[in-house]
């Protein structure tokens, strides 16, 4: 009922509509980069968008798929980030270093807002919902595309046949989950270089 | 003034009043490792103990102080379960071994709660406060004895004078990360195994 009613909205003021909503999904994303996915509450951003709850709500329905809408937003922004400058590079090694490279400068945050890859999952580990279910299914299509360009590395030659991929995509993951923990958490900055050399010596032992 | 009057209260009902106490601890604790430590709340701790909450409040004063509390106390069960049985292992590779095993059971969970440190980490990165300097604190001190334990490692012959013991302290704190990633969010036991046979590769190249 409240799909048909916001659809037909969007159908008499279909660019209206659209922006408004593009304007809340970046309120909170800025809200959600700041306080975790779990700190987004409508009032939060019927506030700071200078709207009324139930404008809010015309929009998205409810607190939890408004999150969903967040991660996805996020998921966006990280393929432009990630995804895209890696496929600039030729399969194999050069583009498995450039995804975690391009990672790596997301997760130690900066100017960009933290990796809500690795802050929602610390903060979903233990909540069932809609909300996580994206969440891992976001980090699974991550997991995915690195792994791919493991075994992309692998029939290039640039990575030993004998290599265990999967090991490899988890030492990959914790490396940049130490960075994320030491540079935010921490706020030690020493662990990029610390990583980065890793890094090296993990591919050149492979 | 409220600190007179818990004193007064624990003069004359020093019993009572340190029962309540630690069963309020006790109960924060339970609920922290389920919904966080930014879950707990005056409210949900006085409704679990069936306590006022100026009752839970003359105990604690204030929500971070209870925040604080929890953290110390679990830090006392981590010196328990992690720290003492490391001490009855010999100095060097034993000690760091063991150390670093009792961790990882905690960190994939089961009848354990999460690694509060771990967890900890990425709900404080960016929320300043006592609750965060506590916690800073205690992960500063158990990455302190991790080091201490590397060094004496390298003093009794067990890993080489070469080695460079921050990137080492880097490598298996990402490693225990990495597990508690994928084993609490992801759902996926696999990666026990493969941390354990890494770390068995980072040892016997060092």
């Amino acid at each position: 009922m409240l799909m048909q009613r916001t659809n037909q909205k969007e159908f008499i003021e279909p660019k209206k509509g659209s922006v408004t909503k593009s304007l809340i999904l970046k309120t909170a994303l800025e809200i959600a980069s700041k306080s975790g996915l779990e700190g987004l509450t409508i009032g939060n951003i019927a506030e700071t968008v200078n709207m009324s709850k139930s404008g809010v709500f015309a929009h998205f329905g409810s607190r939890e798929e408004l999150q969903v809408e967040v991660v996805r937003a996020y998921y966006r922004g990280f393929e432009g980030l990630v995804f895209v400058p890696a496929l600039s590079k030729p399969k194999g090694l050069p583009r498995l270093k450039q995804m975690i490279s391009a990672w790596l400068k997301i997760s130690v945050g900066g100017d960009t807002s933290s990796c809500f890859f690795i802050a929602g999952a610390a903060e979903y580990d233990d909540r069932p919902g809609i909300v996580r279910d994206e969440l891992v299914r976001s980090v699974k299509d991550w997991r995915a595309a690195i792994l791919r360009a493991i075994q992309e590395s692998v029939a290039a030659g640039h990575l030993k046949k004998s290599i265990n991929a999967e090991a490899l995509l988890f030492q990959l993951y914790s490396t940049v989950l130490g960075v994320h923990h030491d540079s935010r958490f921490l706020r030690n900055p020493k662990s990029l270089t610390i990583a980065n050399k890793l890094i090296k010596e993990i591919f050149a032992n492979k």
